[in-house]
């Protein structure tokens, strides 16, 4: 790591996790943002958007193709699927990193791809090529790779859930059930009746039951965990507040004598952002919100039958924005955690 | 049903449940609350403590061991547990019949209750009598009952979402899942630091992941239905909202070709208070605020091999107070739908 | 009142204050629901967008040309603003009595209608005949109105706050200080990223600090009751809730030794939706929330020299739905109080 | 400023605002937290009690008395009121510097004191040298400060608001109004049934209309800024979120040609945590949330007679413990910005 700062450029801020990216790189010490495009607010300051940038970070937006751009070191994507796929080639051949945030270089297969958002793959060698970004299961190939497709927001929960369970073949292989609740930032930042405060607020609700595209992406990865195909079945809900996500996952264990915390606890004790809580408590998402950390509470059922497991982040941080900085700081050679020491706010 | 007005004691109303039994009974037309006993607020007019009571309920709390309580045909419990068993024999032997919203009367096994509520039981005889008040599993055996056990909130939500599958035969009796999440007017109206606002607001957590009192009650009843001894994983969490529950369910399908919303809708198709959704629907938690009703999600996992089904229902009504009176209708031969058509409050 | 039902058009149901009469009308004794119209969802059942009416209200919606409009009694209008202006001419031709929610008639100046409203008024006549539906202030004029203007949702109960201290000259008439707070269902149910949860949740803010067009409408009609003209210093701001409006106004008294809160519980006593607390009190908009009341409390200053009067309502009910109920049950020759009993949702 | 770390005791940290300061002081580059004391948690790492700071602060509580508070540079005292009073002598002999977050040194008028708290004061002399710790009223008296009185969180907003008004003698004085509404992390962490989030989420109201112990100390420091007796009409409010006050002034111009952006813009250009919006803009508590900064949106009345300004701050920050870090660094003669640079948490 040299004293000369990374230039950034972020394409697609004007979302909740481009806004979170934004907050994030703002005090990250060896960053300097150096371009924010947008669409559809070319020339308007950043803070003019977001008022709570105002002072910090009153760039203009900037058009896609702007040559700033270029001008990079790392090039976040966070835009709609779709828009990455079509641009990663520029950039990458133009020597900058590339860290994508949608869905577009999650799934190796792209029959899945096509079939789960409904777009054709239109950059395959690169698909082949972008590294799945989550470093708690694959902190080396991150290190060196050109093209990080950042995890989702609830793979993220699920995977670092299920992994110690999976890779010591502790439990049966079905069911595995991925109970997951979000906060509605999740859902975006675009203009929709059924995310209006009127509508989210005082209810839940589960949605998509019968199949949700983080499903693939899970399985996929925890497939490679696991060592044999792996099946989840994965609901998620949307919780009124903003941010944060919870999982509760459950699967049958093998033994039920097993001592599943102290495998958890071992498991992650190098873990910089993941925090296994003393036998018996419960996180809550309150406990993350704002900062990288994702906690688990290890239980078993009360027959000591099934692995309880519940998993919190935060989905615009450690689900989003703040996995995708600690890529970078992985691909850059920079320490995984610099510019991630946030605490949570609370309360 | 004579047209003299049915005269109603509230033994404990200063929780939220006794609040919403107040609410109910206050506009229901073959109703006269009689007397409300309160332990730390006698001498106070109820709308004292709760203003938007103010000229509609401006009886005093009385104590107790208050002669009026006597004077009454139906007593309902909305106390502590521990307190109805103590008081019911003496209502009992008067002709009142009691309707009980703690947990003194629902498990059979006095074993079982001691574990689950740290307390000896001391009326045998009654617990043997007791009714399990849940009209959609057991209708005809209420009407005769002189002391109704009302069910748990998450019970009610659990046992009616899971009945169709286990009184068919539909799936395996190992593992059933039930994930429940609830508003946190279910915590009660005691003043605990956990439920503070700036405590549960914008946080999500589970809680009692390796046991919950609500489990064996549960188990016990669904063991009738399905006619063999059922073990259910059931891990209950908090969401920042005031009202509601939504339980989401999951067990492994027999065979996976069978049309489980026919059979849904077929089981319920005459159910008052229970709503079938159309295929492909999600029920929320606000589209029963403040009702009866309770609605129903029917869906398959992406695999078709599990099924998955969501039900909602408002804590306070269809989990508490509601079904309460709905039992009390039972009970004292009134149509079992009076004075319980309380549309939604939406938004 | 004879046994025949009132038959009820509304038009444009699609909205919050839609629902919100559509639950109130829906349990009216005396009316039936004859048509509801819209324009992006003919042909599809009420209850396949509003779940909570499954089963309750099950109408599909018609188009705003339908004979059956003109078979109605009463016809509601809950659209936006230009609509009832350019309808009613024809339906009160027809004989029918029509409800306004919109601004069309509710300002009788038509220069200050074209400047806060953006719209030329196209009907001017009716304008002038057109009765300001505040039973508190004008109660007998409503009830042999044919075209009512429902209050909008702050002036209500900005009006009903400040008339017993203009009315008996109790203050100084500069300057009269309404600082009023709603929650976000105000708004209204469109597409806007303004109203988002993850917008509006966890945050206040003020809005329209230097003019709402709610503050003509409320200068027109204290104007009549101070008998002098007056002007209101108004400033709106959004609250992160769904319902409820809370009104703090402020006026220097003429007299410091002046009985207030005699004053104010003199006033109202007979008034069944006005509910003037006890001395030392303050209203929560809890105590009100799906109900049709108003409560006031009545408070000085420190330095006992300024009138400190707090007034909430459920700005979907008082603020609107309720209110409109309560007009339709005057012009009808209903008792005023008929269907409109609904106790507050607490908690 | 030496490169030694500024050992910094905290006395009561069991609170909102003392977990604030933790979170604050934690990664504050120039500090070190060297003991953190409590009544009833003693021996128990501060972490136990607040997830949210495991891994960052695992030190333990300790008495009151324990020896390490008194090798302390700088002692916070995040206490109820009348804790200071008692202690600040021993620790201002030993050297100690004290910022005092309670009441017991805000009022000099020690009968005031005793009306509105409720305790006869026990330290006067302290009280005369004690130093009112509002930067942007009076930043280099707290520079020689040896004790701070921490300003409450409601006076910070208002006296920021005012000041430019009555400095400039822009109003007449009276009536001047001030309607702040806060987040109910401002009523403390206490168990208290009103603070339930079944009691205040879905609601707002007014409290304390008739006199709030905010009021005096007001009163007290603008009289300074305005050269004469000041008298203010301070109604507050609970808003149902968790951080952020609101308030909005209103006071009768003199001139109402003025150009009051202008002059606000102008007073606060260079107070690194003084926002004052373009013309037209209202600030947002969310665009404050978990950061020191204050925003302020300057409007007038429709009538242009008013002067209308809208002051936004997180009341646990630059209301309370923000402000008293940047009290310390004033006193440490550090960098006033240091380690309060965060950016507010959006969305």
């Amino acid at each position: 790591m040299s004293d000369k700062k990374i230039a950034v450029g972020i394409v697609g801020a004007t979302g909740y996790t481009g806004a979170e990216l934004l907050r994030i790189l703002a005090q990250h010490p060896a960053v300097e943002i150096a371009c924010i495009t947008a669409r559809s607010e070319v020339g308007k300051p950043v803070s003019e958007l977001y008022a709570h940038l105002r002072g910090v970070v009153d760039l203009p937006f900037v058009a896609l193709d702007d040559e700033s751009l270029l001008q990079c070191d790392v090039a976040f994507f966070a835009t709609p699927h779709g828009v990455c796929m079509e641009q990663a080639r520029r950039l990458i051949d133009a020597g900058i990193k590339v860290i994508d945030f949608s869905g577009d270089f999650r799934l190796k297969d792209k029959a899945a791809f096509a079939h789960w958002y409904g777009l054709d793959h239109c950059a395959e060698d690169l698909l082949a090529e972008a590294v799945y970004g989550l470093p708690e299961l694959q902190r080396d190939k991150i290190r060196h790779a050109r093209l990080v497709a950042n995890p989702g927001c609830y793979p993220t929960a699920v995977q670092i859930g299920f992994k110690p369970l999976l890779e010591n073949g502790l439990v049966e292989l079905y069911p595995l059930v991925a109970d997951v609740k979000s906060g509605v930032s999740g859902a975006g930042r675009g203009a929709k009746v059924a995310n209006l405060f009127a509508e989210m607020g005082e209810s839940f609700h589960a949605y998509a039951a019968s199949g949700h595209r983080h499903q693939p992406e899970i399985e996929q990865e925890l497939t490679k965990v696991a060592g044999q195909a792996v099946n989840i079945t994965f609901v998620p809900h949307l919780v009124p507040m903003i941010r944060g996500i919870e999982a509760t996952l459950y699967a049958v264990l093998k033994d039920s004598a097993v001592d599943l915390h102290e495998i958890y606890t071992r498991t992650y004790a190098n873990e910089p952002f993941v925090d296994v809580l003393p036998l018996g408590e419960h996180p809550s998402t309150r406990s993350v919100r704002g900062s990288n950390m994702l906690r688990i509470g290890v239980h078993r059922s009360v027959d000591k039958r099934m692995a309880v497991i519940s998993v919190v982040e935060d989905n615009l941080v450690k689900g989003a924005a703040g996995q995708a900085v600690q890529c970078m700081n992985l691909v850059c050679g920079l320490p995984e955690t610099m510019g991630l020491h946030h605490i949570a706010l609370m309360p």
